[in-house]
Order: structure tokens, then C-alpha cells, then sequence
């Protein structure tokens, strides 16, 4: 998000684009249900959102990464609910800020990777974005949900390397 | 360690330093074995490395912290040899950096957090700093291994917060 609204303010700064796990507008397609919950039950409904955070593959061969995101943020003094609420409220906090219109402005080349199983920012608020910003490509990564990085490494640095390595930056 | 330089470097533009698990000069006092494994066994030794840098207690009841650090580094793309190499050439680099003569310039509150197992940086090395920087108050942490804000992340925000307090900023 930082870097896309970096590309609107600084457009001759940037070179290329990696947008990995991402979306622009998220409240808009955010259930009431889910706002009500996060409202009147933060722990639990933060906890389910990093459970849909990440893949049934990686939940089963690497237990380690969702406990450690929950172990992180379920503390909280690592992640005081004031910051969550914060957020919400916020125009330019991470449901409310939204550049969909201007999405067409980004210009440089970019590559956006999502992970087919993540439910914090799915596949289509990811397919939005490469539907959006010309010449975007958009990869859907199987058996992967919101931390692509950490659920799959190696193909994570070939697939950001291949992308580098295709703007012939030399 | 950029933190000291930092205030070497720019003294006017430091308030405060809270130190965690660090060091200078560190390579003095690796065994020269240790080089050597380095060398000769990267994977095996920097693994090894981890393993004590982690307390027995942290991996008694959090294993995930270790699994998810093996997971991380252990990944030839993440954290490629080169890199380990790199930095033991360097005479900046981590194990070479050596500020020991110039700890006396540092005149800012400052807090060093050490945990009693770490044998990454271990806690002689962070008595050395406490010693030479002026006024530095050493806390040596019982069951805690090089990550303290990973291992008791909520004694390590209420630490933070206490010296923070502490310094009437506002």
C-alpha cells in the first residue's frame, strides 16, 4: 500500500513494482459482520483472521509460522487494540484508504503476487489491483495465503529474482 | 550496533539508546574453531549458532521461535553464504565493527538488555558496553536467549516502556 501511494506521489522514484499479498478499498468488501466482530470480540476474530491468513498446506507442514504470527500479535502490547481501531478509523489507515481510480496512473512495470488460499487480502482485491495498474501481471500462488515470503521462500525469491531480472536493469 | 555508530556519528540527533542483545569487536573473542566451522560447515554451524541463541525454556514452550528462525535463515535464497562471507571480510562488517575505544563518547541515557542464555551475543558482551558507555544501565534477563522481544515480548515492552518513562521526554 506504502508503495503504491509512494508511485502516485513520487512517480519518477520508482522503478518497478513487487505488490505482494495487497489490495486498495479492502473495507468495501469487508462483511458488516466481520467490522461488528472485530468491534465486540478483537481477540478471537483477529486470532480467525490469521488462521485464514494462511494456507492448510503450510498450516499443516510449517505449524510454526501461524504460531508465531499469533503469538506476535495476540500480545497486547505488541498489538494494542487502540492501533486495530485506529486503523478503522482512520481515512488513510489500511480499510479506508482507497486509490482505486487513480490505480491507472501507476506506470512502471509491476508484478503482483497473491496466494490463492489468503483470506486477509484475497485473490480479487490482489486481481483488482493487476486488472488496474497497466501492464500489471498478476500471479496466483496454489497452496499459499497471505505470506507467500514465508510459506514458500525459495519460489517466493526465484519469483521476485525472475521479475527483477526481466526489467533488464543494467 | 548502528544504533552506537549512529550516535557516534550524529550525536545531537540522539535522545536515548536501548541496546538489545548486541556487542563490538565481537569477532576478538570468537574461537578461532568457530571461524573455522564457519567456514569449512556454514549450514551446520550457523544452525548451531541459532540453536544457542534461543533459551532452553523458550524451546521448551515456544519451539515455534527456533523453528520459524531455522526456517527463515536456513533458506540458501534468504540468507545466502555469501552474505555470512561478506560480512566477516568487511571490516564493518558484524564480527569486525569495533567501537570499543569510542564507547566513552556515547553520553545519552542508555539501556542494555542482554538475555542470561544467549550465546549469540552473550552477556559478557553486553557488559562491556554497559560498562564503557557512561551512566549505561545493564538488565541481564533470566530464560531469555538472543530475543528477548520474541521470547517474553510483554517483560520486554514493559521494560522498553519503564525506560522510556523514565526519560521525562515530554
Amino acid at each position: 500500500m506504502i508503495a503504491m501511494q509512494f508511485n502516485l506521489d513520487h512517480p519518477d522514484r520508482v522503478l518497478a513494482n513487487v505488490i505482494l499479498s495487497s489490495g486498495t478499498g479492502l473495507g468495501e468488501t469487508m462483511p458488516k459482520e466481520a467490522a461488528e466482530a472485530f468491534k465486540n470480540n478483537f481477540e478471537a476474530t483477529f486470532s480467525a483472521l490469521l488462521e485464514g491468513a494462511v494456507s492448510a498446506r503450510t498450516k499443516r507442514e510449517r505449524p510454526e509460522i501461524l504460531e508465531v504470527m499469533r503469538s506476535h500479535f495476540m500480545v497486547p502490547s505488541n498489538f494494542p487494540k487502540y492501533v486495530f481501531d485506529s486503523s478503522t478509523s482512520d481515512p488513510n489507515g489500511v480499510f479506508n484508504w482507497n486509490i482505486k481510480s487513480r490505480l491507472g496512473e501507476i506506470r512502471k512495470p509491476t508484478i503482483v503476487l497473491a496466494g490463492e488460499e489468503d483470506q486477509a487480502t484475497p485473490v480479487a482485491a490482489n486481481r483488482l489491483l493487476a486488472d488496474n495498474i497497466p501492464g500489471a501481471k498478476l500471479h496466483v500462488i496454489k497452496d499459499v495465503g497471505h505470506f507467500y515470503q514465508l510459506e514458500r521462500p525459495t519460489e517466493f525469491n526465484s519469483a521476485v529474482k525472475q521479475f527483477i531480472t526481466s526489467l533488464n536493469l543494467s
